[in-house]
């Protein structure tokens, strides 16, 4: 069983549309490869894949993945998908726009929790995918899924916050419950987590982690203010619901005891100079155990 | 001035995400290159552009388009893009999912016709464009707006039909009027029309290309079946609001005595032959005086 890490930017990606400052700069003059925006893909040639959240580069994000090719030959004929369902974690535009691209009558699953289906069903754009075809499975945080063979999936709750366009109607601020979930992905050899999101690391995620061999977590921002530093934006990391890298509430500090096979940030803002292989950031998180994702990593579980 | 076709392909691109047949097939081979979702650009350094619908594959898209990165040094800091307006001109996702990439407030204004603008407010996933820096306008067929100096752009109807994933709501089959609209793009130098999706080629529209000098037209089939022949789907050109471009009343036909100093297909779908160039249909059409749109292809208008 492989994981495939498929997009691992943060929202908006490296470069950022709008943004000729930092390391977007880099990628528009060439001297830095792009990254897509936070998705992974978990399965095998034989079991199909299951996808974790569905990003706006969904399309370009298949593609560049040959697993994720549709086959010659298949039984089900020309039109053909090895995606077999989608984890959606969370409403934002980040994690749920990719689902337009999966239009055409394919036959696949979308699992994601009620409130996150609900707001799929309020926005009829979401209708492009024919509940014919696509079935939408209500996944409630504790329990645990087997969407393709040989693998289970759990979503938990994880501190975080509502997403930013629902902001203003529902009223809830970074630091509540409910919105964002993290994946447990179990299979005969190991037990991965996914998180993309984390306002908060608390007792019962500290737990949940040590257990595990593989941790991909969220690595949006190093330091709280270095948007604002960077003149890219006024939001600091904590704002937008993330835990700084360096805090001292931050995954460093607070994992540093976990003895995990692998840990890799994920779904890192094209500010984080952890992107920069050369910077202070990323000789820190490599003298503490810890690595970064890029676009098309490949690792078993 | 200059147009640069953003994407020449019909919605899904080539290759289609779960399409191993025909076309798509030589793309997931490398044999052909891929060509993304219909869209243009309309401007240049000095005025900045114009995006005439806004395909999911926007982001990848001013990727590959120099001329729409954000600039360095520029005056509203590291934040900037040259584009200053997105023009929707239906309410399909192919036209209007990439204004979910357009976030990150920048100030830039969404056209559109009153219907789509309602749809885009009704899909509360839009709010992500924040009102206080995208600004969405009316554009209603016959009026002309300038967006950008040194254009003019007309908005008018064409025979078509209402989104798929509106469609069981309202009801609304092939043929009906209101939907779809073409742009026509007025400069000191010339006039050009840019209709990607057209299910009619009536007398009023036939006059309004006879005095014109560039044409972009919906390529989307040559032949009205080839999608159920290719078992690519089911669905004819002419259910999805599209005429064949062989039809007699097709637009060979029906536009051959338009002297016209550039016409080109646009908005190709992936089951089309005329994206071979060694195929009887490419031949046809260049033979009657036409030539295709491809991603990148850029011309003075």
């Amino acid at each position: 069983m492989e994981l495939i890490v498929l997009g691992a930017a943060a929202g908006g990606g490296l470069p950022q549309w709008n943004c000729a400052g930092g390391q977007s700069s880099q990628v528009w003059n060439k001297t830095r490869l792009p990254q897509s925006q936070a998705s992974v893909a978990i399965g095998n040639e034989r079991t199909g894949y299951v996808i974790i959240n569905a990003s706006p580069d969904l399309r370009q994000q298949i593609l560049q993945t040959p697993q994720l090719h549709p086959k010659p030959n298949h039984p089900d004929g020309v039109r053909n998908t090895p995606i077999a369902a989608v984890i959606v974690t969370n409403a934002d535009v980040d994690n749920v726009a990719g689902l337009l691209n999966l239009r055409e009558k394919q036959r696949f699953s979308i699992y994601g929790p009620t409130k996150v289906l609900e707001i799929l069903q309020e926005n009829s754009i979401f209708a492009v995918l024919d509940p014919e075809f696509v079935t939408q499975r209500p996944l409630e945080t504790t329990e645990t899924i087997s969407p393709i063979p040989g693998v289970e999936i759990e979503l938990f709750t994880v501190a975080g916050k509502a997403p930013l366009y629902l902001e203003d109607s529902l009223g809830i601020q970074s630091g509540d419950l409910g919105f964002t979930s993290g994946i447990e992905i179990r299979t005969a050899a190991s037990k991965t987590l996914v998180i993309s999101s984390c306002a908060q690391i608390d007792q019962k995620l500290r737990e949940r982690i040590e257990t595990a061999d593989h941790l991909l977590f969220d690595g949006t921002v190093f330091e709280d203010d270095e948007m604002p530093q960077l003149g890219l934006g006024e939001k600091t990391g904590r704002r937008m619901g993330h835990l700084p890298i360096s805090g001292t509430d931050g995954p460093i500090v607070q994992l540093a005891h976990c003895n995990l096979k692998t840990k890799r940030f994920f779904h890192i803002n094209n500010s984080n100079p952890i992107w920069d292989e050369q910077s202070l950031a990323h000789r820190t998180i490599r003298d503490a155990g810890w690595d970064i994702c890029h676009d098309g990593l490949v690792f078993e579980i």
